[in-house]
């Protein structure tokens, strides 16, 4: 059973990776709260408890309260963690009790944001049921929520307790929502893991068909997590070396205004960024053709990536919000090689607009045939 | 000039109190951020910008944002915090923008912790304008909003980059503000000043006339921060000594739900609550007749504590939200001699149903005479 280990200035722990884990869970939050009998409040959504209770509650000598928040981004707000927190005072919770986070990223970086903010931050355990939340938002104590304005404007580092990974969970996830998760394992192994990239290149029939065994997926899953703490516990603030988990985001975040949040997952934004982002290292001469086509490959592998209408001046226009938060200075993250990256600060707004350009224009390909 | 150092395992910064200073804000905030033309935003509110902007502009060379809240407690809830964050945003607000709290307690808890959770935490200075906020709210890095359920239950500790104490902003104080702020310097002197104490007691009339002269004042504002900056450097986040500062807020929280937050204002029913808090001390013996006598008669001379109604019953059950934090110990802040404490955790309701009594029978006693 791999269990990883998170070890950042602020906050040390696990993350444990296990099929089925998910039956024998009091127990091992009984131990994570070092209290014989935690007062718990679980945080999630109608429909995963609707699949996941009775497994959830298996290992519950007594059920803990449940705090229900609708599914959905736009629920990523304020006025939730408002609601949220005032049910938590109204069912007495205080400073001793450890919140539950039973879902997706939505609800991870809410449940999250709401510890870290409750009674000034109580503890809080990440068991995350998207293969994103998995592989990503579950790990490195980011956590908040949106505003009109811009995603994750609002937020707190504020570290779980520990997170605890069943694959199984992704059973039942919509095939689109796991390929868009899986984007983000395409990322990991592009930036920083070789092994991976390989292993995602020849399992992908194996990974994406979860059934009848969950062990590739789960071979996926532990190498991600493992790329994403190894970079928090060397830049927990994102100082430096996090920046590359941005890769593919620069382009892709642009995607996604564009498209109003609506149209695309994250994820399948996100793989028409690590398109372009590609563009760019091939025209600057930081990959060889061949590891481009490999590279570009792995990504629509683990596609389809759907298309979407937008110029790609706008694209470039709207990535000027990334620019903005480092004082005029765009950090963009290069492959260099399978499995390794760079950081650069020189990419032009014409580079950017060319390789865009090079994007549409696959995606133009893809749709006539 | 005094400054005083607040230092804290997750902040280092000074306390700066001189009269007049407001008109010598610039350049001090520009040396603070670390920047040639820093990028600032004030949030106050409009009955104070009313009052104090030309001395608050008259060092700026252009003019900065202001972001408006109206005045009083009931706006400081998390909506509020919302509007200002997407206001900041909208104004281009970035990782380095520093945000300047100009106001009482009100502006310095919201402005403090939309400064923790704006893009997961961006800079801010203290510049309080009410004597409650110099003395006690702007030093120590508490900050945050409230809940329906009940005050402050939401927040997060982020110290200012520094704190900017002009004693002369005072001036335009109502009375009973004024008196209200002292209550806390009275705490503070009861607790851990001797000295802090006899001044108090031997300059009442100068530290309330405040004209022409702000000098007593300020020396009481300045040991009163002392006191705060002490306690909070050994104990930062409320572990032990901290708790000391809630002497007379016990009783006095009661108070404030009991009368519904709007009766009295915070000192007058912390006033009240040191009172209940030193017929404990003495019926305990932890005080003799005599220092009992000089710490009430203290109390008083800052007063008049306003009546109120509620019953002492009530009041005892009304304590029993405080307990609850502390997992069903209810720590106990009890004066030991004029300037020293203890903290014990054995009080009694009966003990603190008979104190109770006693200070209701003190201000019938007032009330008549
Ligand atoms: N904190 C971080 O570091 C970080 C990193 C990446 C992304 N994020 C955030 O994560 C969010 C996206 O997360 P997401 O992709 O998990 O979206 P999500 O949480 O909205 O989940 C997607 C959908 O799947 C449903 N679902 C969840 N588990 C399921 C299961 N086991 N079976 C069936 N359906 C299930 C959800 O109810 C939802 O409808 C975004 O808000 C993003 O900003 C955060
Ligand atoms: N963070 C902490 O450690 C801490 C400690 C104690 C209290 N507090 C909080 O502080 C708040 C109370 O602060 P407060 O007593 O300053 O109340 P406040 O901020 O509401 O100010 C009181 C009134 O005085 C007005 N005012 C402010 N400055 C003025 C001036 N110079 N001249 C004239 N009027 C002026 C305000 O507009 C308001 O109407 C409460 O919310 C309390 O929870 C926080
Ligand atoms: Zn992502
Ligand atoms: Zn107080």
């Amino acid at each position: 059973m791999p269990v990883i280990n998170v070890s950042t200035p602020s906050a040390t722990y696990d993350v444990t990776i296990a099929p089925g884990l998910l039956r024998t869970l009091y127990p091992r939050i009984r131990k994570l709260s070092g209290s014989k009998s935690p007062r718990l409040v679980v945080v999630t959504s109608p429909n995963i408890w609707k699949l996941w209770s009775k497994r959830f509650l298996a290992s519950f000598p007594t059920p803990p309260e449940v705090l229900f928040l609708p599914a959905g981004e736009r629920f990523k707000r304020l006025p939730a963690v408002e609601r949220l927190a005032q049910e938590l005072a109204v069912a007495g919770a205080d400073r001793d009790t450890l919140l539950l986070a039973f879902g997706g990223g939505v609800i991870g970086d809410i449940t999250g944001f709401l510890a870290a903010i409750y009674m000034r931050g109580i503890p809080y355990i990440q068991i995350p049921s998207t293969l994103l939340a998995q592989v990503d938002s579950s790990v490195g104590g980011k956590t908040g929520v949106n505003l009109a304005a811009g995603k994750n404007l609002i937020g707190s580092f504020h570290h779980p307790l520990a997170t605890l990974v069943d694959p199984e969970l992704v059973l039942t996830l919509p095939p689109a929502e796991l390929r868009s998760g899986l984007q983000e394992a395409v990322k990991s192994a592009i930036i920083r893991d070789p092994a991976l990239f390989r292993f995602l290149e020849q399992n992908a029939k194996a990974i994406l068909a979860r059934k009848p065994d969950i062990k590739a997926l789960t071979r996926v899953v532990t190498a991600s997590i493992r790329v994403k703490a190894n970079v928090v516990n060397i830049d927990e603030r994102e100082n430096g070396l996090r920046m590359i988990l941005n890769f593919g985001h620069t382009i892709g975040h642009a995607i996604e205004a564009a498209t109003n949040y609506k149209q695309l997952l994250h994820g399948q934004a996100i793989g028409w960024g690590q398109i372009a982002a590609l563009h760019v290292a091939l025209n600057r001469g930081s990959i060889t053709q061949k590891q481009f086509d490999r590279m570009s490959t792995l990504v629509h592998q683990y596609g389809p990536l759907p298309p979407f209408k937008a110029q790609a001046s706008r694209l470039v226009t709207l990535t000027a919000s990334d620019k903005k938060r480092r004082s005029g200075r765009r950090a963009f993250v290069l492959p260099i090689a399978i499995g390794a990256t760079e950081i650069v600060f020189d990419v032009t707004d014409e580079e950017l607009l060319t390789a865009t350009q090079s994007m549409l224009a696959t995606m133009r390909q893809l749709t006539k045939s």
